[in-house]
C-alpha cells in the first residue's frame, strides 16, 4: 500500500450548490427508463417546483414536457449544479461548458474509462475555477430537504444522513430504512472522491440541521486524521456517525483491491479511532437502519456521569420464554437488566393477574390479550420507574388486529398510549414484535418507537447507541507537527534506545563493547548480574544472541565466547539486569498506517502474548491520561491493578512510557516501525528492556501526516 | 437448585394418538374467537374430513354446523385424543371422562390453579390407564402432515418441526418461517412436561418422515442426559436439532424462576452438551428460522473429512461494497472465503465487461442490471466451480420488477435458473437481497433457496450449519451405573488423594504428618526439596499453609513453625517438590450439574486462570480421545503443543488424567464437586499437584444420574 494522493487539490468552494443549486442541469438526460438519465432527469424535475431544472441531450428530446437543450451553451441562464451522466470521452467538455458557463458544482456519475490521472486532472480543472466535484463513478446526491434528487433510487424522506461509496448499500440501507417508516435527509454517493470526499461531506452533514443522525460507508479513508476530526465532530454535535467499512477478513481487502483503488485501512485501527472518535463501526446496512432507529429515538442519553455506561433495561414480555430471550439478548451485549425494587415489582404485581412474572423480565402470561390496556399500563409502569433508561416489550403487540380485525382501533389506541408514556417518561421503548406492517406498528413508528422484528436486532442496536452516546470523544491531536528531530538512520537497539531515551524512556544501564574484555570492564561498571546481547540481528533471542543473569565474569566471559561463535556479531551490549518484583510484561509500538498515520500499540507481552491478542491501538501521540485508558481497557487490565495480592504496577509511569513512544514515532515520520518489547511495568516504574525500529522504504519523500498539505 | 422430579411416571403408550389420532374431541369448544375453545375447536374442525371431531361444551351450543356434546360420556365413539380447555377444577373430572370413554391420549390447556402435586397425580392417572398426558399448561399439538390442528395460532405447513416450552416463541417461529415460505410439520407444546416431555417430543420428530429439521425451545431440561441422547439421535437420523433456551444472563434465570418452576441449566453446561450431542445452541427466533432454511437447502453436506469444517463460499455481489461487507460477515464466522483459481476468474472475467472484479467476492458491477441472465451466468459458474460449497448472491436480485414491471418475467426465469444451476451442481445458493415478497423471491423460495433480508442472518446461518453438518457427536455415556466404590467421607486432600491415586492419577510422593520431626523423617525418605502443606484449611494458599522449594531440614523446620502457629492446623503433607521441565498448568474438576450429572471441566490453570476463561466442559464420564479433543479445543492449546520451541507436554497422559477424575465422579455421587488444581501437564506425564472435593449436601439420598429411574 502506498500513501494517499496528497496532491489533489481541493477546492474551496461551499457545499451549498451541491445540495441546494439554484439551478440544476442534467446532462445525458434521457426517457428510457432503462437508462441513468432517465432517472437522473426525472428525479431533477421533481424540484422544478423550486429551480430551475435544465435537461441536456445533443440528440434532442423530452421529458414530462421539459425539451433536451443541445448543450450547456444553450442554456437560458447559468447552471449552478451540472450532473453529467456521459460516455467517458465526453466528460471533459461537459464539465468545460458547464464551468464556462458559469457552474458552481458538478456530479460526475460517469464511471470507467478515464484513468486516475485523467480523474484528477478534471478535479483540477473544476477546482481551479472555484466550483467541486461529486465523483466520477458516483451515485449523485439527493437532499430530500431541498427536494433535489440527483441520483438513481427512490429515496424515501427521513433524518438520516448517508455517506456512501457504494451506491447499492445506499439503496440498502434506504430501502431498510423505509420498511421501518424512516429515510433520508441527505445521501452523498461519494465515488472516487477527486474533490470532495467523505470528510467534506460528514462536514456536511453535521451543520444540516434536519440531519440528526449521520450513517458513512467509507472504504479509502484517504487523510485518515481529517476524516477522525470528522467524525469526532459529528459526535460532538450530537450526530454520531454510525459508520461501515470493509477489511475485517483478506477477501474483503480482494474486493477493495479491484474496486475503485481503494486503500484499504487495517480493520483494527478503524476500530480505535471510531471509539476515540465517538464513531460507532458496524458490520451491515441492516445494523446501521437498526442503530439509526434507536438513536433518533434518543436511546443511551438518559444517564451521566459513571453510570452512564451502565444503562438498565426493563424486558416486559408476552410469554416467559420470550422474555427470557430479550433479557439474554440485552444482557449479552453488556446492558444491565436488573431485578426490580420491591416497590416497582408490587406496582407491576397490581396491574397483573397471579401467575405473572414481576420481576424483569416481566411475563404478561396472557394479561396482554386478555385487555390489550395492560401493554400501556405495564411499559409506563417502567418508563416512569425511574429503574430502567429503556423498556422492552417483546411478543405479540401489534398483531391483535391481524387475527381479530375488530380489535384494531383498540390496538392502536394503546399504541398510542405506549407512544405518549415513553414521551412522557422521557425513558425509550423498543418494541420487539412479530407482526409486521400493521396499523399498530405505523402509530408507534410515526411517534417514534422504534418497532424491530427481531430481538437481537434491538438488543445490538440499544447496546451500540448507548456506546456511542455515553463516549467521551478523544479526538486526534491536532496542529502537532514532528519536532525537528535529527532522522534516525538505523532500527538497531543502540541507536533507537539513545532516541528513547531523548524522549524520558527509562532503560537499564548498558554499554556496548566489541570484545569480551571491553564487556568484562562495562560489566564491573555496570555490576552483576549482566545481560549480554548480540546487536545487529533481527531476532536475537532466537538466534542465540540473548544471555540473561551473568553473575560472574567467568560467566559473561562463557556467554561471550559463544555468542560470538554462534551469531558472529561485531557489537554487544552489556547491560544491568533488571529483574523489579511484581513486574507485568508489557508490548508497546508504533506503526505507520498509510491512511491513519503513527498508530501506537500497547498489550500484555511475555511469551504467551501472541495467543493472548491483548492488544489495544491508538492514534499518536497520546496524552498521559488516554494512555491510562487504554491500559486499563486491556483484558488483562486486572494485573495491573493488583492481581491475587501483588501490589499494582505504576500505571502512571507505564502511561508515560506510552506517551514518550508515540511521540518519538510523531517525530521520526522517517520510521515505518517502533517497538519496545518488552516495557516492563512495575510498581516503581517503568522499563524498556529493548527496542528497535524499521525505517521506511519511502522515508525521504514521506512528509509526517500531520502536517500533509490541506489546501 | 434440587433435583429434576425423577418421580414422574412416564406412560408407556405410543405417541400416535397425540399426533393422528382416529378422533378428537374438544372440552370446552366455543363460539367465540375470543376464546381459546373457538380456537381449538375451529382448528379441530379442518380435520374432520379424516377423522372423527366432536366439541363438547356443557351448555351446549354449536361451531360451524357441529353441535356441542353436553360431554365426554355423550359421545357416539370413544374419542381417540382429548382437548381439555376448561376451568382448572374441571381438568380432573374431565380427564377422568375421557379415560372411562376409552381415550388414548390428552392435550390440557389448562393452566394455573393445580399445584405440582395435583399435575403429577393427572399425569399418574393417565399414564395408570396406559394413556399419555401432553401439558398442562400448554398451547396444543399441530401436525400439519396429519391436518391436525390442536393449537391457539394459524401455523403455515412445511418441514420444521417445533417442540416448545414457551406457546408464544413458536407463533414467532411460526411467522418467521412463513415469511419465508416455510412453516411446521409438527409442533408440540410442551406445557408443564407432566408426561410427554422434551425428549419424547424430539423422538416422534425423529421418526417423522416429513420433518426434515428440528427446532426446540427448552427451558427445563429434567433428565437432561436422556434429551442429551435425544438430541445425537437426531443428528444420527440427518435432522439436527435447532436449540433454544434461556439463562444466558442472571436476568433471564429469574424469568425461569417465575415461569413453571423450570430449572435453569447453566448455560455452559448446555453449549458443551450440544457440541457434544450435534445440536445447534441458538439464541432467538430469528437464528432458529434463518439456519433452518439453510439446512433445508442442504448446506454443510458437500466435504466430508478433515476439509469438511473449512467450508467455502464465493460471493457475488452487484456492487463492491455489498460484495466486500458479506464477504467480512462470512469470514467472520469462521467460514473461509478463498481466492479463485486462475481458470475459474477467467471464466468469471469472460462473463463480465471489464472493471468488473473477477475474484471472490465478484464484484458485478453493475452487470447483472444491464443484464439479469449474468446473476444466472455467474452463480452457475460458481456453483459448478468445485471451488465453493456454497455460493452466496448479494444485492439487489429479486427487486428488478419492482422498479420496471416490464422486467417480471425475464427476473423470474432467472430466478428459476439460479434454482436449476444450485440444483444441479448439488451445492448451496444463497441469497441476500433488498427485496422482499416479489415472484423471483417467490419462485427462489419455492425451489429452496434461502433467501435472507440480512447479509449477517444468511452468513450466520450457513456458519451454523456448516458447524453442526460437520460435526461428529459424541453422545453422553450410556449404561455405565456407578462401580460400587465406597463413598469419600471428607473432601480433604488426604482422602481425595488416596482415592484418584486409585484411579491413576499421579501424585507427587507425601507423606502426612502432625509434627515437625515426623515432617524431618518424612522429607528425609522422601528427598528435599520439599513442600509442606497444611491440611484442612478451604484456601491453602491464601492462608499461608502452603510452603514450596524447603531445600533442607532447618527450611522445613522453620516453614513447619511459621506454618502451624498461622494456620493451626493438625496434619500437613510432606510431598517432593515437583518441577518438570516446560510443564503448562491445568485445572481441571467436576461439578454436579441438577439436570446433567457430573460435568467434567478442564481448562488453563495458573494464577492468572481467571482472567483467562479458557476451559472447556463436558459430560462425565469421558473416553481418553474425547479427553484430548476438549484439551485441543482450548484457545491456548499450542501451549500444550510445543510453544514457541519448547517440547509438546504428554497430550494423552493430561488426557487420561482427565477419564480418571471423570470416572471417579462418576463413581462418587456423593460428591458435588471433585478438583484437581493444578494439573500439572509436561512432556513427561501429568502430574497432580493439589486435590479436593465438596460433598453434596443430599449426598446419601441422590442417585447417580446414569442409574435415575427411567421407568
Amino acid at each position: 500500500m502506498t500513501a494517499p494522493d496528497v496532491e489533489r487539490a481541493a477546492g474551496p468552494g461551499s457545499l451549498d450548490p451541491l445540495f441546494d443549486p439554484r439551478s440544476v442541469a442534467v446532462v445525458g438526460a434521457s426517457d428510457n427508463p432503462e437508462k441513468w438519465g432517465y432517472w437522473l432527469a426525472s428525479g431533477a424535475l421533481t424540484g422544478r417546483h423550486r429551480r430551475a431544472v435544465h435537461l441536456v441531450n445533443r440528440r434532442g428530446g423530452a421529458l414530462d414536457g421539459t425539451p433536451f437543450l443541445p448543450d450547456l451553451a444553450a442554456l437560458p441562464s447559468a447552471p449552478d449544479h451540472v450532473v453529467v451522466a456521459v460516455p467517458a470521452a465526453h466528460v471533459r467538455t461537459v464539465v468545460a461548458d458547464g464551468l464556462a458557463a458559469g457552474a458552481r458544482c458538478f456530479t460526475v456519475i460517469t464511471s470507467g474509462g478515464a484513468g486516475a490521472d485523467e480523474e484528477r486532472a478534471l478535479a483540477s480543472l473544476v477546482t481551479g475555477h472555484g466550483a467541486r466535484l461529486l465523483g466520477p463513478n458516483c451515485m449523485g446526491v439527493v437532499d430530500t430537504t431541498a427536494e433535489l434528487r440527483l441520483s438513481w433510487g427512490d429515496f424515501q424522506a427521513g433524518q438520516v444522513g448517508l455517506v456512501s461509496q457504494s451506491g447499492n448499500l445506499a439503496l440498502e440501507i434506504g430501502r431498510l430504512l423505509a420498511r421501518a417508516g424512516q429515510g433520508f435527509s441527505r445521501f452523498v454517493s461519494l465515488g472516487n472522491q477527486r474533490d470532495i470526499d467523505a470528510a467534506d461531506a460528514l462536514e456536511a452533514l453535521i451543520h444540516h440541521e434536519p440531519t440528526k443522525v449521520v450513517a458513512a460507508y467509507v472504504e479509502d479513508f484517504r487523510d485518515g486524521r481529517r476524516l477522525a476530526r470528522a467524525l469526532a465532530a459529528a459526535h460532538a454535535a450530537g450526530k454520531p456517525v454510525l459508520l461501515l467499512t470493509l477489511g475485517r477478513s483478506e477477501a474483503s481487502g480482494r474486493a477493495a483491491a479491484s474496486h475503485t483503488g481503494a486503500l484499504v485501512s487495517a480493520r483494527a485501527t478503524v476500530e480505535a479511532v471510531c471509539r476515540d472518535a465517538g464513531a460507532l463501526l458496524l458490520d451491515s446496512a441492516g445494523e446501521v437502519v437498526d442503530t439509526a432507529l434507536c438513536l433518533l429515538a434518543g436511546a443511551g442519553t438518559h444517564r451521566r456521569g459513571a453510570d452512564a455506561r451502565r444503562s438498565r433495561v426493563a424486558v416486559v414480555g408476552d410469554s416467559g420464554g420470550q422474555g427470557a430471550l430479550a433479557a439474554d439478548a440485552f444482557a449479552a451485549r453488556g446492558l444491565d437488566v436488573p431485578a426490580l425494587s420491591e416497590p416497582t415489582r408490587a406496582a407491576v404485581a397490581a396491574r397483573l393477574p397471579a401467575g405473572a412474572g414481576c420481576g424483569n423480565p416481566v411475563d404478561l402470561a396472557g394479561a396482554g390479550e386478555a385487555d390489550l390496556d395492560t401493554y400501556a399500563r405495564i411499559a409506563r409502569t417502567l418508563l416512569c420507574s425511574g429503574e430502567a433508561e429503556a423498556v422492552v416489550l417483546t411478543g405479540y403487540f401489534g398483531d391483535y388486529a391481524s387475527a381479530n380485525p375488530a380489535q384494531e382501533q383498540h390496538e392502536c389506541a394503546v399504541a398510542a398510549r405506549l407512544a405518549d408514556a415513553a414521551g412522557e417518561s422521557g425513558r425509550t421503548l423498543l418494541v420487539h414484535t412479530m407482526a409486521r406492517d400493521t396499523a399498530a406498528l405505523t402509530i408507534l413508528r410515526e411517534r417514534g418507537i422504534p418497532v424491530y422484528e427481531r430481538i437481537e436486532n434491538a438488543a445490538t442496536a440499544l447496546a451500540g447507541t448507548v456506546r456511542v452516546r455515553t463516549t467521551t470523544p478523544v479526538p486526534p491531536a491536532d496542529g502537532q507537527p514532528p519536532a525537528a528531530e535529527p532522522p534516525v538512520t538505523d532500527g538497531g537497539y543502540r541507536t533507537v534506545r539513545a532516541m528513547l531515551r531523548g524522549y524520558g524512556l527509562t532503560f537499564p544501564d548498558a554499554e556496548f563493547v566489541r570484545d569480551a574484555d571491553d564487556a568484562v570492564r562495562a560489566a564491573r561498571r555496570i555490576g552483576h548480574p549482566v545481560v549480554l546481547k548480540a546487536m545487529g540481528l533481527a531476532h536475537k533471542t532466537e538466534a542465540g544472541g540473548v544471555a540473561l543473569g551473568l553473575r560472574d565474569e567467568p560467566a559473561l566471559r562463557a556467554a561471550f565466547a559463544v555468542m560470538h561463535a554462534v551469531t558472529g556479531a561485531a557489537e554487544y551490549a552489556v547491560e544491568a539486569m533488571a529483574t523489579p518484583p511484581d513486574a507485568v510484561e508489557l508490548i508497546a509500538g508504533v506503526r505507520r498506517d498509510p491512511a491513519f498515520g503513527p498508530v501506537l500499540m500497547a498489550g500484555i507481552g511475555g511469551v504467551r502474548a501472541e495467543l493472548l491478542g491483548d492488544v489495544v491501538l491508538a492514534l499518536a501521540p497520546v496524552t498521559p491520561e488516554h494512555a491510562r485508558d487504554l491500559l486499563r481497557s486491556l483484558r488483562h487490565a486486572p494485573l495491573l491493578a493488583g492481581w491475587r495480592g501483588a501490589p499494582a504496577v505504576d500505571l502512571d509511569a507505564a502511561a508515560h512510557a506510552l506517551c514518550a513512544l508515540a511521540r518519538a514515532a510523531v517525530d521520526h515520520p522517517e520510521l515505518a516501525e517502533l517497538e519496545v518489547n518488552p516495557l516492563l511495568v512495575h510498581p516503581g516504574g517503568a522499563l524498556a528492556l529493548d527496542a528497535h525500529a524499521v525505517l521506511a522504504p519511502d522515508a525521504h519523500t514521506l512528509p509526517a501526516p500531520t502536517e500533509r498539505p490541506r489546501t
